[in-house]
């Protein structure tokens, strides 16, 4: 299938964008002409990171969010919401089974809110570009808001999350001690905190803890504005601070299926793009960003150069000498670069 | 700190185990020489993966098995038990506040059982290389069975899940419908299934529906057997397939905490062990396991090489130029490579 026409696209044709995401996400080489072409257009969108353990209705919160969302704004020309659902991969499959797509149906009557499902199959250390990829297409497209939302709570969604302007954290009561773990990883990233489900027991203790791991998290650093995302050894930290207040991040508890509490959820999110504009914060999380972008093509560019030129014979015969243990894994790549 | 002498870890030193751990995590060059020295030693542990969503029960059922593995074999010689948690990272903390460490206390009175968390901080595609080198120094340390628990669901712990011989999957019923998205994705994975909690209501219709995905997902490859995780563009995949029967992956129901049926878990663990044996599928996963080690080796050192000799400046001014839109990261990186 051709490329689309870039400019199809920045007028707004919905389908040289879906045929431009998937040339995309098959990491098509003349994808990466059309990504250029497009990235002078980008720079505008809000972008919102959605993260959080399975079972805290995340996806619920979305539908919600972008429907709210929508009444934002001018009557006239409401914002244009577009959504990148995060799809844990199957390693067959090529994508989920049942998931996502199915739940978003709810928002399919609304053409204004484009939905877009990324499956992470293939992408190891490619899945941040590929979603920075989406989101150049998206914001060129016109999109105001671009939500990602990332089912999971590993690595892989950290980093897409840290690609976010605001960043959501989702949890739920109930949903056992093993979530502890997790919330001490990814309640650092967390602009903004939602307890779902509200109705069931416990919320209101889980908002609890949730304010005292918050207030503990504070404590070890300057502010959650001094939270630098680089784990990457290749991403030197950003190194000046602004000199503004911090941004203390609000706990909300919610009930996303009827919609109870939703609208204060946007409230923050729209005080939270104030405040990063407001604070220089807006451009330097997009330096961050960019700088990521950069090096994690830079990493897949070096390993497809190597791939291309590489001498499959003697890979083969390496891989054979190390199975017998004739030296190991290091002395292999030794030789072989 | 020094890296330790290899010939202690091999005589079964703790402490030296435990010091070259760190030396690996924290990627001290002189830790690659260690791990050549072992590498020759290696090949002899059973590699067991444990993986699932957060709230299954992971970690309780980790105890358990351990606890019961280390009671088969001649009495005299009970088997060495290693297990390697891998944490869902913190950014800034570099681990989990609560967590594994903690509820693996249970296990801290049989010294024979060695318990070593991870965090996966720092290893944005270096992870799957760190998880080999744990398995290298435990391996060559002697001990027979290595149990590889990963928190999550992501791409990451598909990667880790798929360094072992035998993979369980963890389920729990009534964690809401958001798991079927990560079912899918890894159910494939699965040599054994396990339904944990099964004194909770819904775990046959758990335990069922994952019977009803099982099938699915043989129904679109030849079997287990045929599964190859080689998401990875550099891994081509395997060619030659076995002669022999499929393995159908069993499904458990089991009440963990109780340790009601965790028994016939380990029988199907070992049972499991022998069927690989006895196929050839045994030394068909080394072989994967160490060509994806080798390839994850080749990136990182790759990027490596390149952080080394790369111009700072020029690589700040690029990226100065990609934030103002002068150009895009494609061609940052055509730039800069």
């Amino acid at each position: 299938m051709p490329i689309p026409d870039p400019i199809a696209i920045r007028h707004g044709d919905r389908l040289a964008l879906s045929r431009a995401l998937t040339a995309v996400e098959n990491n098509q080489p003349e994808s990466r002409e059309l990504l250029s072409a497009l990235f002078p257009f980008t720079g505008q969108a809000h972008l919102i990171g959605i993260t959080g353990a399975p079972g805290t209705g995340k996806s619920t919160l979305v539908n919600q969010l972008a429907k709210n969302l929508r009444r934002e704004g001018h009557p006239d020309h409401p914002p244009q919401v577009a959504i990148i659902a995060v799809d844990p991969s199957s390693p067959f499959s090529g994508g989920a089974l049942l998931g996502d797509r199915i739940r978003m149906a709810d928002l399919a009557g609304d053409e204004s809110i484009f939905i877009r499902s990324m499956a992470s199959r293939g992408a190891l250390g490619g899945l941040a570009h590929s979603t920075a990829s989406f989101v150049t297409l998206l914001d060129s497209a016109g999109f105001d808001l671009i939500i990602i939302e990332t089912v999971g709570a590993g690595q892989a969604e950290v980093d897409i999350a840290s690609l976010a302007h605001t960043v959501l954290v989702v949890e739920a009561p109930g949903l056992g001690d093993d979530i502890q773990a997790i919330k001490a990883g990814i309640l650092e990233i967390a602009d903004i905190i939602v307890v779902n489900k509200a109705d069931r027991p416990g919320a209101d203790n889980t908002a609890r803890a949730l304010r005292v791991m918050l207030e503990m998290a504070q404590s070890q650093t300057s502010g959650p504005q001094g939270k630098h995302i680089s784990k990457d050894p290749c991403v030197p930290s950003t190194s000046a601070k602004p000199a503004t207040a911090a941004w203390d991040p609000p706990v909300h508890t919610i009930v996303a299926t009827e919609g109870k509490g939703v609208q204060a959820v946007i409230e923050d999110i729209q005080r939270h793009a104030r405040y990063l504009k407001g604070s220089g914060l807006w451009r330097q999380k997009e330096a961050t960003r960019l700088r990521r972008d950069l090096e994690a093509l830079i990493r897949d560019t070096l390993v497809n150069q190597w791939q291309q030129r590489r001498d499959q014979d003697q890979f083969e015969q390496v891989l054979a000498d190390v199975i017998q243990r004739k030296y190991s894994p290091v002395e292999a790549v030794e030789k072989l670069l």
